[in-house]
């Protein structure tokens, strides 16, 4: 076991290859770590110049008058070597390399691989990549990647990742979007990963007081029994999220040609996981969807699902999902019902899924709204609460956001919220987001949240 | 069999119950109609009013002088019989009750319906409703429902629905989107279901020219083998998609509470639609997605996917999704790997997912997307595409319009795409929806599209 903190929380950063030029690699990933506000201090290594984008350059990583905790490296291939070496000779803690086209290469960029390995090694140097979009952590301000984020939350999610495309899109789309919240910790993509490891980051996360959810994105994994170990005692404290394609034949042929190395068989990965109360997820929204529901929701208690609606429709849809996704539906206590009927007419009778369309209409959105949702959340046989909501003019009132915070906090329980509408559900998306509950944009996918945040946390 | 067009595509209305106040439900109602721009005649039918919103207002039906088509009816239950009457004795040729409490009441209501069913039948009144949020026809400018929609796109999906949502919710949030395209003929929900029925709206859907695609929203059908019959002679011209819930049996229960009657037993009903190429939806993103796709797409002619993505991690997740949605991955032709080939470096060898994003890198976003879409496209074995592009800053280039509208009009091949990206992403929405390329949320909402597609026209 060995700390991988310089190589994910560094105090000192230097990238080898920056450049003032925003257009060539080197110079954006130096221009975002710059812009990033790193908290520590930031040095450019260029020969060729006297400063870079206002910071000191030096020739060197050894000309650097401190020791170094994180170098990146953003040269191209046949320069990667010296890099490293000029790295390890420098004494600094890790480096990640940036550079592509080693094993995907084939056999002769294996065989540099191990090169670089043996170099890092044999001087203690922890090595993230080649072949990385490289390493965001917003704790200490580092936003090590090619890609510019528009809004980056500070927040619980650290993601593992053998693969660019959730720091350099997928999150890029979340944080793009007006009002999804996804609070995140740390992005570390390891690429073609010669050295740290997804061990290596499960034994870092564990302890990370900064860390609250956990995701992986992975292909291969060397050592899956203790993988399976670690992740199952990291789950203890924190929610474990696994996102592990090569499901079918097919995909297990595509994620060679991806990866360059053979990827996890499947066998019971799927049960073993299961089993030890970690989420599989089987595509990137879902990913995102489960990570988004466990850093802003609390634990479940159970899975017994409440269901508020203001259309009957989304309320019988929404119970064939809760079933078929392993949920239970709650049977409403005598005090909850009789809280429901009072914004039903007599001829109505309440019941899960509660839907209180009729009581928007004869009682008004506030009263009607504040009374259905009020009685699902306070119920105490309902573990988890699903809301499907119209966010129409006529279901629209002023007091919605002081009714959600409200709720939200004195009820700690995991909530889904499904809005459609018109102009109105913007204002109604930022009201629940802002207020810790997360809005999906669909029935399934809210369910999908809820039926993976009671497997990730009771 | 009986004609349903006085109904769902009249050229006069009359509203039982409009007024000028817009805060009431026949005033909503009224007020959207006139805004609307309704084709033909539009009646206020008041007692109290000279005139409502600019039209002349009459005291009843009977005093309209020309015989009227459709008549909405907005007002209170207690007055509904009497109002139903009155179209008959004018001898207006369809109605649509707004009004709600009828059999969702239990026995009274229900044998209150039976009374305006009585009075429709003997004198060839069409019945809409009651409880219904109303009907839509983008052919003739009827808005015949509370909600203002703010773009209704002209185009030729027509939905039949058993619930308001569809109208009142779901699609107001598509057609609310900035770049996502529901190009709708006719929304008819026929709420309690109390005449015209689904097998009315086959027989029209199966006439109607304007009609391409025809969804349903079904809880109740009356008459299975006649729906199973009709749908498929539909289904040979246009494809048909149904969302029926009540797949398990708490959903049942709560179906039996939505519409207040026994909902339609799920036995063989999945396999039923199946063999007869009619689509079968889960839930409402699905519902929409598939309409969405069949409304833009051409045909499919066969089960094959290739895949183009700029991400190898996205690549692995698509092939995943595609075999367990009972599709194909396509073989690439020698001369799609030929093509392929010329943006990437001779150590990576094209397949089929084809990642070319190391090929942006070397040759640039323009001439790697160029080759890499077209070779896909082009292939003779793909029959249906799939691309997940990355609208970042470095992938981003100007000539992306023209060759998605290339591509899609001299390719007549289905395709799905899935764009992630930060500001960039905008505008290849706008683009791909502009040239009838649909966009998805997810690469699992993509393939579904696709397997729905295929499953619905070839």
């Amino acid at each position: 076991m060995r700390d991988i903190t310089p190589l994910v929380a560094p105090q000192s950063i230097a990238v080898i290859g920056a450049s003032s030029n925003p257009s060539k690699a080197g110079g954006m990933l130096f221009s975002n770590l710059a812009q990033g506000n790193f908290f520590g201090k930031l040095y450019p290594i260029n020969v060729n110049a006297k400063e870079v984008m206002g910071h000191k350059a030096y020739a060197t990583v050894a000309d650097v008058p401190h020791t170094i905790d994180l170098v990146y490296i953003v040269v191209p291939r046949q320069h990667v070597e010296a890099a490293v070496r000029q790295c390890a000779d420098a004494g600094a803690r890790a480096a990640c390399i940036v550079t592509a086209g080693f094993a995907e290469r084939g056999e002769p960029g294996r065989e540099e691989e191990d090169r670089l390995r043996d170099i890092a090694r044999s001087s203690n140097l922890l090595l993230a990549g080649p072949n990385t979009i490289g390493m965001v952590n917003s704790n200490v301000g580092m936003m090590g990647s090619f890609v510019q984020f528009p809004q980056w939350e500070k927040g619980g999610v650290s993601v593992f990742t053998q693969t660019g495309v959730f720091t350099g899109g997928v999150a890029l789309s979340v944080m793009s979007a007006k009002n999804q919240r996804l609070p995140m910790s740390k992005s570390i993509d390891v690429g073609n990963k010669i050295d740290v490891h997804e061990l290596d980051f499960l034994d870092y996360a564990t302890k990370d007081p900064e860390t609250s959810v956990v995701g992986f994105y992975v292909e291969r994994i060397d050592d899956k029994a203790e993988f399976l170990a670690k992740a199952q005692e990291l789950r203890a404290t924190k929610p474990v999220v696994v996102l592990k394609p090569g499901r079918t034949a097919p995909g297990q042929i595509a994620s060679i040609a991806h990866t360059g190395s053979p990827p996890i068989p499947e066998d019971d990965f799927d049960s073993e996981l299961r089993r030890r109360g970690i989420v599989r997820v089987a595509e990137e929204e879902e990913f995102v969807d489960t990570l988004r529901a466990l850093a802003l929701l609390p634990r479940a208690r159970g899975r017994r699902v409440g269901i508020a609606t203001t259309s009957g429709a989304l309320g019988v849809i929404s119970t064939d999902l809760v079933i078929e996704h392993g949920l239970e539906m709650a049977s409403f206590a005598p005090e909850t019902m009789a809280a429901m009927q009072t914004v039903l007419p007599e001829w109505m009778e309440a019941a899960n899924p509660f839907d209180f369309w009729v009581g928007v209409d004869i009682h008004g959105a506030h009263k009607a709204h504040e009374i259905g949702l009020t009685a699902v959340f306070a119920d105490p046989n309902v573990d988890l609460v699903l809301c499907t909501l119209m966010a129409a003019a006529t279901a629209d009132f002023e007091e919605f956001g002081p009714l959600i915070k409200r709720l939200r906090r004195e009820h700690q329980k995991p909530v889904a919220m499904v809005i459609y509408g018109g102009s109105d559900r913007d204002r109604w998306l930022d009201v629940l987001e802002g207020s810790e509950v997360p809005v999906f944009s669909s029935t399934r996918a809210a369910v999908k949240a809820l039926a993976n945040v009671a497997q990730a946390t009771c």
